[in-house]
């Protein structure tokens, strides 16, 4: 019998500790080796629960337990977790986490000590929530070139915006829609400015690359821009706007990512991921694009993934999978980077003297493809003369 | 460094062997081992391929060689592939393959012998080309109770399906399209008549349930019976018509799985799957609904999915992978399974006096959710009167 801990008895880690327990026989068979729940770390007491004699407050009751062979860390954040994580990697333990802001701040230097100290630090749930993507991508793609990552990464912008243009919602409506429904939080920063889905969009680019590209280096614009006229305006010509997440190798082998709201064409495999869901493209140089789409969160989907990665943990108890990557990324800042863009300005404007633009309304352009280069130097020139609301990328 | 042989050099053979070739670089890196393409089989010269030096026609030139350690068998059919597969398994060869036809009707056997001989049998490939699903479902979704599985499973009937939808045009003219365009063979039964999408569904529910359904047991139509008036029907409802094949698993712990065209509302996954593309949904007890999309076939998106089960039997070269079914799946008739149906009869028909039956038009009609096995029923009686040109299920 082989005994697992879990950190942290919230929403993730009860549904690990209700999958382990419920799932038992399905899980055993799978890996011909039995895995039981010895312990579970939290602050509170669970009187009422079925795994209250489990219970600990001791943090060492898990470091110190020589039985204990593999941890799920479902404490969230980057402080006493990144401290509980690292001693347990170098106790020689295995982690598991849907943890994506501890990945995408201290990634490397986890995955660094694993590798010491032939353990696995496996992080499925973090990107997707149930959706497998990051071992498809490891082990599914190994022999493909990536050259490519973009989805919508985060539920709640994604139910947000599918709200607003389903019901003509105003932003702030559809966003208190999404909190009384508990898809946003109380601050919704996280969701809505981007935040969750860059630390994803960070994930993604380092796996795929190989080397750690940080939150920093990726330029984040979230929703709060997006208005109920633009997406109406989207909508007429065909389009959804989506908060798409985005990392590309450029050709020097530099790396180019970003989050921002797209117009999404009808012919994008994204264009269909509404609500909830989730959707991440994947395109390599042999494969071509395939996609992942699933509910990208939630407590029973994220164990589902929590737990796919301590059996596998379990089937590389003796030597770990190679799944690692280094510190270091050259990030670019894409100029030479070629989209079409949206633009809309605060009062009425004449954009057609620059010759790629095409007026949609009194305030509203599209121009033609260019690089961000150039779409950075004309929108300079531009401003001097109308204020800029907004300007988003097009997405056929 | 690892040899491997390559069995068959027509399309798939070929992409494997350049891609392990071209990208030999990377797969290395992934793995710290390197892989080297040592022989290739096939009865005719290619003088003009840079593998030539490397083509034997002797297939013991393999099966004798013990520096070989993993196979692709690209050879196709289940005559010459069986008898290979075989014979390499019991020599202690790691087997992979695209191969459908040979482990839908000798999947238990195949496995049984490299469990046997603790190697590894690989057929990623075999279902959705370079779509990763199988690993992923045995994988990444292990922990989940795996309660159903559809999808469009074959590039070449939802080419034709999305052909005579978009372009208005005739059955036999969007096949021959399909043909001159190179998604359809000269003899076109296998994928008109939803043979190959029956292997698939015979891989997918043997895998995701642990026993071998064999494709004779699972309710095979193509789609010869769809017309174009078929599909505007249904569009003018807001329905596509897909060729759909799906596995159960019953309460019982039997399987029913078939093969039938649909018509696909709007709301679903697979309304947005189109041309060649490929969309495969898993339903399990704790991730719910995932959906994995992308072309299903073709030389690259093949040979990405063979060479990563060579990296994955490398990865478990020692210990193989726990990937396994046994023989004697039960088999159920579906006949609670409960659907909706479209139903056209040759002759103007009035089904209204049955009370859950919708007329559409002057031959044809929707019923109400009712079982097959009330379904069957009521059609036979149906029958009596008209006659019934054609029936298809509807997946809202």
């Amino acid at each position: 019998m082989t005994n697992i801990a879990i950190m942290g008895f919230g929403t993730v880690g009860c549904g690990v500790a209700d999958l382990l327990t419920d799932n038992r026989k399905r899980i055993s068979a799978s890996l011909s080796g039995d895995l039981c729940v010895k312990r579970i770390l939290d602050l509170r007491e669970f009187p009422q629960s079925r795994f209250a004699s489990i219970i600990t407050h001791d943090f060492k009751d898990i470091l110190e337990d020589p039985d204990i062979a593999s941890v799920a860390e479902c404490v969230g954040g980057t402080t006493f977790a990144f401290d509980y994580t690292k001693k347990l990697l170098l106790a020689g333990k295995h982690v598991v986490t849907s943890n994506k802001d501890l990945v995408a701040a201290h990634g490397a230097e986890l995955l660094a000590i694993a590798k010491e100290k032939n353990v696995n630090y496996f992080f499925e749930a973090s990107v997707g929530g149930g959706i497998p993507i990051l071992s498809p991508l490891h082990d599914d793609l190994a022999a493909n070139n990536i050259t490519e990552i973009y989805g919508i990464l985060n539920g709640t912008t994604n139910f947000v915006l599918t709200n607003m243009s389903e019901n003509g919602a105003d932003f702030a409506i559809a966003l208190s829609e999404a909190q009384h429904l508990g898809y946003a939080e109380a601050n919704p920063s996280k969701d809505i400015d981007g935040i969750d889905t860059a630390n994803k969009v960070s994930i993604l680019s380092s796996l795929a690359f190989g080397k750690h590209v940080y939150p920093a280096d990726i330029q984040t614009d979230g929703i709060r821009n997006v208005t109920r006229d633009d997406i109406s305006i989207a909508e007429s010509m065909g389009y959804r706007i989506k908060l798409i997440g985005r990392t590309l190798l450029e050709p020097d082998g530099s790396v180019y990512a970003y989050v921002a709201p797209h117009l999404v064409g009808a012919s994008s495999e994204l264009y269909g991921v509404n609500g909830v869901f989730n959707g991440i493209v994947v395109r390599g140089d042999y494969v071509g694009d395939v996609m992942f789409y699933g509910r990208g969160a939630g407590r029973y989907p994220t164990a589902s993934a929590v737990v796919a990665d301590i059996m596998e943990a379990y089937r590389y108890k003796e030597k770990r999978k190679e799944l690692f990557w280094e510190d270091g990324a050259a990030v670019s800042d894409g100029s030479e980077c070629e989209s079409r863009w949206y633009v809309r300005t605060a009062e009425p404007c004449d954009a057609s003297y620059f010759e790629e633009f095409d007026m949609i309304s009194a305030s509203c352009f599209m121009t033609g493809k260019m690089t961000n280069h150039n779409f950075r130097r004309l929108m300079d020139i531009f401003r001097k003369k109308y204020t800029v609301a907004c300007a988003f990328r097009i997405l056929d």
